[in-house]
């Protein structure tokens, strides 16, 4: 069987296991407070060229966006992002558990424009009752998105310049930013997202790390961060955990080199299913491919490959998803092309 | 430098760490669907003896307790525990934020007793205003306790009866459990404590694991629990990285054979401390040592000694904590015993 | 200045603020346990055909509706609305407050439909993921709408059916209930949506009280829902003062009778705007109409009447509303009918 | 039956229910936006002597409570309180529901002290493990207490002290406000609490109103607090039942001159009760007396006389506490006295 249905299937990267394995035994202070953590954190800072950046580590993604996104707001305000968000759905009512709504904007691919949040800041303080309204208080988006696509830089400067002037914060959530970053699509650098974002994350699950996600504030921190991170229960006593493996996969330029290989194999297959004449159900460049398969064909298709079911595309057809990661073989990808 | 300061300092045991190297490139489903968490899960269920139990991991001690409490207590109940109990000063308000009150019954030695949980709720039921008042919704216990003591298994029969015949749940911390287990002094076995309590915990954390604690429901399980848990933002993709150290601790008894080295070492030093005529603050017989020490002694002592701060005594003297774990080494006992 | 802006612009109902100062300096019992509260409970019980019926009575809509949509769903469970519910926008996210998602579904003046609600369960049920997602936990639907709108039996049954069988609980927000029940075309009765619904509220504040609804559940009711009142900070020490109000109200049909006023007078209101030729925005047959004015009219007509602005048409019109109620004069009615 | 039993047995002063009715036709804005709200807000503004000050109208104490509270607390903050504090146990948790730790402090008499609170402060930040603790983040006081004590104005200019050079707010629970200024042995003006506090309520629902307190912050108001009162469900439309009660209250000093009337009755009982022998429980000089009883006597006594429960004293005696309010009338009084 061949797995192509997600990109968390495997554990770290080895590279990252084997510091681990190295420093397990050292005897470190706990909390966060090792110096493996301030090490990760000051290659990120560099690697983000923000010197005074604050780099917190969190263990996955709807854990950290509740966070983050729970210190960004006051009680009255809620989020807004694209209705396809991974906040919007698929994290079980998190960010509502923290008391705040999810303002759904309609989507392109994922994506949102800096026209639309505009115009529903516009058309929220226009209405006379918007006392008795929940406040727009932050933009949520994902780059890459939950569709694999990717904002441009002129995008996210649009996006970023209207969150300003409404003085309300710009988040994006990086659970897959190593692979947009290693996309040669992608017009925007690590160091203009940081640039350009209040606060973002950059995903570990996905990007060779058996869990974490390190969260930046590039401005100001929440207050007392720490204290809240504690009582949302996401505080490791092992803080080393994090620590060990972010400062591996910031070594050497580890996440880069590591996210390159699944939109290399991504790139591989995308060549051989346009070749092959499958209809792609949109325009990718990221370790995220999405096509449309006969349904028929699907099944056989099925047996011999684990894929990631979409949506239901007509009475014939389902759209499917084809995702890559750090952990792709070559031979694997081989395997999945002849099965085309 | 000697570590004794806390039983978190290392990583994982070498045989944690070794299965989680071994099973690294294995290609597993997410989100504890992976079958190293299922083979976790039923020998865990076989340890405890109970073979229907619903058994969840969760990434540390603050997260569990927050999401077996929540989920145990209706809105209007909060939970019962000792003032010296974890979750009333340690976890940030963690319950709290969940929307429960934490009442603090007075403790000795760490410990709450069942007459004093009954009189509790006398009181409150003969409290004409109790429709107005913060319901007592379940009883926490830590077992070794915060002082490092242990229940009977007399107090934990009673603390359980009194619950049954309240009709609510008895939970206990079990953040080191093992370390309980393995003291000789316990009466109780795990298999009496699945018993006894309504949901528990067996920590990995602080006995072996790099992270993760295993939350046992022996009897019915709160509904939807996985959702909850992700609504928490504590659902790890990789869910194997539980799976996996929970599967090797609970493979031939490795959970209770590491204990046992904090418990020989912890003995060899507490023999040292009496022989040497040092004041015990308190008996334990766990893995977690208190003694008063004078100031000037304790000054000279820090030089060489990491030592848990735990209160002050008096103008002259300092009540400190020495901790061992899995992970002591005999020849550190050795060195710290020629301090003394 | 005439007055059509709203429902609210006036204090009590005479009669239910004479019984309010008839029994003024009678000693009472506190938090709604006096003989009042006791009386209007049995009389709403009578009214509605449920003897079993619990009543509870609660300051305003939002406060009803947090109250009740939040006791109703488990931590994991959302509510479904329609897009234009009073819930989803205009109480400033109470219900996110207490933790819950508001589902919307796309409405149709107002409605939502029984299909629309099971497509979006079964879609719901049918997602591999749905245990990491907010689970559809109630339906909550306003009658009349905030459109003005009605549900027709036909239509309040299907929706009861879905929900029965889906096992979730159908909840009617009746802030302007007795305005829907004394519109003729209204072909449901009281008792018929006390049996169709397992919780609504007969609204006060709109239909002849200074404040406060009748929030009742015809089924069961949450557990401990007094103490879940108190919690919310929505327990009133003088209870009396929703009781002696609903007494009134639900003494003679009162409350029917006065709403009566509210159709009759609305009804003359539309029957000279059709004789005028205005352009209606959407049917309705309750308390509030909704017209297209073009815009320079509109600066004329505010200037002796205060309207609620609804929404803006197109470059030239305006959609407003005008709202009559119990209230209302007919007076007031001629002279606006003179304007037009 | 004679009534001593509480401070709410019966409806509105008849002067505030007189304007009630007055002004009952009269078309008012909405939420808290007509005449007589601001009116009442000025009149206070007046009476406190703060030009600047917010002036809110909330339903009951609890309410008022919990939204004060949790609008001034970061969500890593609890509020300090007595033991004895009505936030403490009499609010059904209301504090917890929204997310913050109450900390009891030891009371004296319904009292804490400066001391006390610089001493759980600079022992809180002692502790090297604060940041995983509740931060202290204000301190909640009652004047007149729970125990009808009063704190005199050198104790409130201490904790005033200690709250700002701690930069937390010192918030006041005003509930009995009026009956505490009244009583001679009161050495603190309102104008003088107002100055010494940075947020507190003056009481309604216990002197002279149907319901209602009046929520004032003396300097910084928690940003957009209207919007953060309907999120708690507790903005009322008809906000005028509040603004016309109060605006009567403040009007020829109303809210005073009816609170005397509670002091003079108690006076008269208590000296009655000291001179027939009685014990005092604690001596108070407000509207509350608490006084031992015999329980035979107390049987008897309870046929003719509502009293309140207070606490069991010994096998044979009991605590029972007698309340005058605005209300208590002089021939009631005597019958009373004739009794004891």
């Amino acid at each position: 069987m061949l797995y192509f249905i997600n990109d968390y299937s495997e554990g770290a990267h080895p590279e990252v296991l084997k510091r681990l394995v190295e420093t397990n035994m050292e005897k470190l202070t706990g909390y966060g407070t090792d110096v493996y953590t301030e090490s990760a954190a000051e290659k990120i800072r560099e690697a983000i060229g923000v010197p005074d950046a604050k780099v917190y580590f969190i263990s996955g993604g709807t854990q950290t966006n509740q966070l983050a996104i729970d210190s960004l707001l006051e009680s009255y305000e809620g989020v807004i992002s694209a209705a396809s968000g991974h906040i919007m759905g698929h994290e079980a009512g998190a960010i509502e558990y923290t008391g705040h709504k999810a303002i759904a904007l309609p989507h392109k691919e994922g994506k949102i424009t800096a026209e639309a949040v505009q115009s529903y800041i516009d058309i929220f303080y226009a209405d006379a009752h918007h006392d008795r309204m929940v406040f727009p208080g932050m933009v949520y988006i994902s780059h890459p998105t939950e569709y694999g696509t990717l904002y441009t830089k002129k995008e996210l400067e649009a996006l970023s310049k209207v969150c300003r002037s409404n003085n309300i914060p710009l988040y994006l959530d990086g659970a897959r930013l190593g692979y947009g970053i290693a996309t040669p699509e992608c017009d925007v650098t690590l160091k203009e997202i940081a640039q350009l974002c209040d606060a973002f994350y950059i995903g570990g699950t996905k990007v060779g790390a058996l869990c974490g996600e390190a969260l930046i504030f590039t401005k100001e921190e929440p207050s007392r961060f720490i204290t809240r991170v504690k009582q949302h229960g996401a505080l490791l006593a092992k803080g080393r955990l994090y620590g060990v493996q972010f400062d591996a996969l910031f070594t050497d330029d580890l996440y880069f080199k590591i996210s390159k290989n699944a939109i290399d194999t991504a790139d591989r297959i995308r060549a051989a299913l346009r070749e092959k004449g499958y209809t792609f159900f949109l325009n990718t460049t990221t370790n995220q491919t999405f096509i449309v398969m006969e349904n028929e064909q699907l099944k056989k298709f099925g047996e011999q490959v684990q894929y990631d079911f979409w949506e239901r595309y007509d009475d014939n057809h389902t759209v499917i998803r084809l995702c890559t990661s750090w952990a792709t073989k070559s031979e694997d990808v081989d395997a999945l092309i002849e099965l085309l």
